[in-house]
């Protein structure tokens, strides 16, 4: 089968970001497509939204995807590389492909991923690097909060 | 301070698994601790109960604990070895120790952490063995897909 349009299926975790910067949020989306191009799930940080600190772009997207018998076929499209939480998530469930649309701003457990099998696509995507750059700038102690760094 | 009773709060973790248990789910529970032994949340694994396979027991008891400005402090107590998504919670978020019931039927993420320098006590509990030995006997399919194994 041919790979994927990375880009395009970026497109659905951006437009999550974006949602959740909307609702004052911190601007990680994530979503759970099968390797055909099937939208398992998609989701996107809350931990302001809804007081949630469990609720991360990648476990929402996991969560809202339910139960599935296997995620060997599955990729996580997220638009910043995942923190240990995230990754942690990915290794055990056996996710095939992580894509991630930046790991400028931070580059979260990527290296142990490819280290542990799981391939990794990082897009380098410009508008998700301005997008946590200036997020990260306008809210410092709420991104520390959310990286355990607080 | 003085170490507290590691096996006093493992009761409350212990009560979380049986309550899953009862609940027709699977007996994993959690509880986080702050070290002068004030209870934060505690939870258990709801995969069958709400058909989420993102609410394991150290999961459920992060989120229940709400927004915290550290973990240092914090003691997150587990009938089981987490798995590599919940030890993967604990390295991100700075969690100082970790306190499971049993890694005799699941090792998990146990020695990364050491590795990464969480406190991990192992209380080697023959009711936490018994009670997972039991469940995965009765219900093999379930864990494996709990883990990521289906």
């Amino acid at each position: 089968m041919a790979d994927p349009d990375y880009r395009a299926l970026l497109a659905t975790a951006v437009a999550e970001a974006r949602r959740g910067l909307a609702e004052g949020g911190i601007p990680i989306g994530a979503a759970l497509y099968r390797d055909d191009g099937v939208l398992l799930g998609c989701g996107h940080n809350r931990r302001v939204q809804e007081n949630d600190p469990s609720i991360h772009g990648e476990t929402d997207a996991f969560r809202k995807a339910g139960r599935q018998r296997s995620y060997r076929d599955t990729i996580m499209v997220t638009t910043l590389a995942p923190c240990w939480y995230c990754s942690g998530l990915v290794r055990q469930f056996n996710i095939g492909t992580v894509v991630v649309g930046e790991s400028v701003t931070f580059s979260g457990g990527i290296d142990w991923l490819r280290e542990s099998g799981v391939r990794v696509i990082d897009l380098a995507d410009p508008e998700c690097i301005a997008m946590m750059r200036d997020f990260i700038a306008a809210h410092p102690a709420l991104w520390n909060e959310d990286i355990g760094e607080a």
